[in-house]
């Protein structure tokens, strides 16, 4: 989904990264602050709303900038996808503002119930904005969380990488925005025990960040007092370098090159699309 | 989604806003009535039944008015999208009275139950047909549901204009009705803590004055007393104009003219369906 | 959705509304005995169970029946669409056909859940099979199932024709499907707790006379001792007639005929498609 | 789905295997760890994680493989639609290959929860891993559970058919593999209390295989100490090969054939698709 989008001007790839991630964020925040804040919700509608908020994100920004929207994203396209080195940064960093704004916003149109609930803004209210090893009560502590991390967003990448793929089943009629969420209310589902499935340096660093300014002094650090705000930094990077290049390995090398016939192949076989046309 | 509607006659219109409003309300008060009122399901299913109330409302007035639904929408797009404000107040009032007819069947039907959980038709059950600043039990007041439902609206309308904008990556296939409901369920779900999401005029308004008609004496005031009915009104509409704004501003400016070439630039990039096409 | 199928011949088009209503009851059955008998589950996970029922169903039989699955939308279809009045006996006993075996098979592979938790076989468990009003516990009547069932199948078929109606905006791809069993998910949320959305008499009567015949002796009455099982017979077919009437009024005759020009009116709008098609 | 695939060369049609049924587990187990490890979800959240672990490992294999992911699939499809039956053996490893190693990987990632809630490694935390009758606690036996597993295997084999003939209404815009996921939501939901809905040998035993090398010396017994693994191996085979046979005996040779004229009969009726098209 990368290079793709380099006409439009980097201006306009900032502003829709910038975009996407605001919204990936009001909502992601959001779905925690009412469950944590208001007692509205529970688990299942915090994995469902941050995967819509990912369908929603991407929506918003998939024509103009691709719609990383998460740094681990970026660098993996860098890597294996040809995405422009030179664009990483820029991209981060309006992700990262993106995110920051959204958490700010969040802040303030929570501030009563977070009040309320927490009223020293401690520990008990943080995993509304940042992620902790166990989400702040299992017995999982700092390196468990790491391993998490790489793993959660491994499974992430490869699987943005299956389904947006074109060259693989990918869905058509601009469906695909919508499956790319939906692995995201899965990851939430399965793969948020040990590290509330940052897996997105953006979505945590920037909140967190946001948190210290206004009031969360303990932002920094785990519920063992480890410096923890790190993990969901590094880990995603890796972990989503690993996913992608398992989906080079186990998948992409297998399917057919675009525009070049199959030497010693039959022509490619009739897909859905194709069967129903012929009928 | 609106000019090109205009053919139809202003009757038909009338009547699409008039009938997707009433499916909007029919299931959107009657979720919360089998909660509140029988005790089946919770604040999931309430998410999710608004959700499924919008996709249906859109597919039912699409094609004849643009179903906009909601007075918010419909000043939106008179703002940005050229719709013609001659239609605004009719477009208005159809909502409203869909709302209005909606929201008298789900006080008959549900009579029973309510007056079985709230006899005297209290603040407990008010709730079933307008929305209260911190859904009556949270600790915000009239102007954190007035802040709230700006910024709730600003978000419906920025996303409304990304899902269904052809020029960005909208789906096809007639399926953004699908994902427009989805931001409402996300909505619901991560921006419902302060003021119960109203985010239209008419879905609040509307139900408010039914059950004010029907035994609900305190329906214009919240639970601290203050007059509230306005705040659902007037916030929606600010906020509607401010998010969709902001689409212009950090997206739609961006994106390829349609039908023109881009100076200067290389041919609009392949896209999904170009990509599978041509495999 | 009716005529167009006629031609598979009838014994066809009866297998597959025996298939689809097996399949619809097998998971609609199944989902209330695995959480009335198993504990498993709650009103969230009956809702989208049904509902994902309706799409299993539909898929089954659409090409070959039309998929009605259930004799309200048979007898409607025949009085506002067509389809032949010759069928609707035959297509209404392989509906009650498979629904019986479906249920069958869930008494069967329920048994043992089903015995534990009411040895019985009292009204305490009848709920798996068939509907009371109030659910068996709310102070609703069978007069106010009756209106319950009557509005509830009134939104069904008002439903079922806007989003199948591909002169108005129906989903393409084969996904209209999909969209017909979220409105059930949305019944099922929404307008369940007066009368368990039967909203269909094959539905309510077959595995309630298969419950009858396997040791639910007092399959035919309600709580109250009355004499309830026809009210989900007749009061579907009522509905299902005013809701189908009601989308004619309000929606179809403001919908372009297919295949005529529209005298003194521009040609019909861009749509999605052909706005994507052209940029 | 099978033989179009072919050409594709085994040693990327078992790679293919290995990634679709690796996703599948490392998401299916993961959500029931997370719900029995961690507190965090509930059944709901496990029917719905496993279902679009279904979806995205279908997205992950179908191009290159047809994504069968389970042997049960492989064997029926071999019984009725031609797939290879040398390959049936090849592509039933590399799915217990890819399942061995998502387990792994779940049990070690979650090591430090299972050691927590229960440090023993009993038949308590079993059900991350492998499936017992009536899910350990509910009063359903050994062969309770093999009748279960017929019974739910041959809907999911029946409903696969279903939703992927092209002859039949299958979703286009390769949006297939959403709907074949939601048929194991509902499987879920509707068939999973008396045996754990494994409806796949290598999804149960694999994982099964793993948690016994990982320390569950019980895994192969079940709660009343009969030898179970066999159980949700056999039964599905079986339950597949009768479901597929339904399908075609109730649906498929109702159908148009594909490229023939129908002798006798007027030209296929209009589809959504072409009475779409020439409005």
């Amino acid at each position: 989904m990368a290079e793709r989008f380099a006409n439009r001007g980097l201006l306009g790839e900032l502003a829709a990264e910038f975009a996407g991630t605001l919204i990936l964020i009001l909502f992601g925040l959001g779905v925690v602050a009412q469950v944590v804040g208001g007692g509205i919700g529970d688990h299942d509608s915090i994995a469902w709303a941050w995967g819509l908020a990912v369908v929603l994100g991407v929506y918003t920004a998939s024509r103009v900038s691709g719609a990383h929207l998460n740094p681990a994203v970026t660098v993996a396209l860098a890597v294996f996808k040809g995405f422009s080195w030179r664009k990483v940064l820029p991209y981060t960093l309006a992700q990262t503002l993106g995110a920051f704004l959204a958490a700010l916003i969040v802040r303030w149109n929570y501030s009563e119930v977070l009040a309320k609930v927490d009223p020293g803004h401690t520990i008990k209210t943080q995993g509304v904005f940042s992620t902790l090893p166990g989400n702040g009560t299992l017995p999982v502590h700092m390196w468990g969380g790491f391993r998490d991390q790489i793993i959660g967003t491994a499974i992430l990448l490869f699987l943005i990488l299956a389904v947006t793929d074109v060259r693989n089943s990918a869905p058509l009629a601009n469906l695909a925005p919508f499956i790319v969420g939906l692995i995201v209310v899965a990851i939430g589902m399965a793969w948020g025990t040990n590290a509330g499935y940052a897996i997105n340096p953006a979505r945590d660093f920037a909140p967190r960040l946001a948190s210290f300014l206004t009031g969360y002094g303990g932002a920094w650090r785990d519920q063992y007092g480890d410096l923890y705000f790190w993990v969901p930094i590094v880990a995603p990077v890796i972990g989503g370098i690993i996913g992608a290049g398992l989906y080079q390995l186990l998948v992409d090398r297998f399917l057919p090159r675009a525009g070049a016939p199959e030497p010693g192949r039959t022509p490619p076989p009739a897909d859905y699309e194709a069967a129903a046309a012929s009928r």
